[in-house]
């Protein structure tokens, strides 16, 4: 656990409710953990899963990994200390996001199930969907649309998930994205099935 | 500035442009950064404005200096160091809010000159607006609604701001409050009409 610093602290009732903002939207806030190995199609199902909400009026946000390394984390590295304090951030972030009532979707590597489980833990019933997007190693080294696997695979990026790093598969995700046989679209359609059969849609 | 850690990343847009969700939204998201001393009235004032943008339909949300301090920030203190991070990582996750598309209130104290700026900076042209929450340290301390004064004059808090730690106030706020002479609802009310006369709101 991190250990809470600021003793002289309160916590303060919003005066608009989760519930009232949720009315406001026509539907509740819900976070999306997109988990899976780099070049998995993480950020890319999430963008397509973001624009089919978004087209069908649905008030949503992406928290995208590189982009908010690029930000809010641009002092974390990627130690397996630095790995757990990225997605404790985003978690923490993600849960603000889910309550001003957006669907947010967040797409990280997320490599380690005791950081995930963690978010899962910060946030309501039924409020945290893990979606394993779920690409065999083989598959993510021949996209490699970065050029990082080779890199990694040539020793000049340590700590790589998959490489010298390990991925820790979610074993009770709520979905789980077949990204070695399906597209991008059929994907993100699956996602948006999910959430339309639950009811977390506006209708 | 904050060194930049991670060097294997990359910008991503997003499949959806802010400007299509401020469609969504019928406005553009804004960061309104209240900033004044323990007990000038902040997070009421923020609270109250951001219920009022909410009853007139805007999507809306506050970032609570204790809230944060209990989540997002709970692994920082007060050293001036701490502060500082504290006010990074809020600005950074406002500019993630307002590029939701949310009219975004933030209440810290934020004392130093130099950090508010730097959040201003990270943000677009007209989505930061400063307002000083400005009550003489006499009024608050004779609030004192959570008894911080009288520990912080006893000596058992220490690097308080107002006693022991500097309050920097701002020198070009695009809004003053005189929250020593006036009451919550009169100075909501003036954010509020400050916002819509530059038509920041939801028609």
């Amino acid at each position: 656990m991190t250990e809470q610093k600021a003793t002289n602290v309160t916590w303060h009732e919003q005066r608009v409710s989760d519930k009232e903002r949720c009315e406001l939207n026509g539907h509740k806030g819900v976070m999306l953990w997109f988990t899976g190995l780099s070049g998995a199609g993480k950020s890319t199902v999430a963008n397509t899963v973001d624009h089919l909400l978004h087209s069908k009026g649905n008030h949503s946000y992406v928290l995208d990994g590189d982009n908010i390394r690029m930000g809010l984390n641009k002092n974390l590295g990627f130690s397996a200390e630095d790995r757990a304090e990225n997605i404790r951030r985003i978690g923490e972030v993600g849960k603000l996001f889910v309550g001003a009532g957006v669907i947010t979707s967040t797409a990280f590597i997320s490599p380690y199930r005791e950081d995930r489980d963690k978010v899962r833990e910060l946030m309501g019933e039924g409020e945290f969907i893990e979606v394993y997007v779920n690409a065999s190693l083989a598959t993510c080294e021949e996209r490699d649309p970065k050029g990082l696997y080779k890199k990694a695979r040539a020793g000049e990026i340590k700590n790589f998930t998959g490489i010298d790093d390990p991925y820790e598969a979610p074993e009770n995700a709520e979905l789980v994205l077949d990204s070695d046989s399906k597209g991008i679209d059929e994907l993100a359609e699956e996602v948006v099935a999910y959430l339309e059969s639950k009811g977390y849609l506006k209708a």
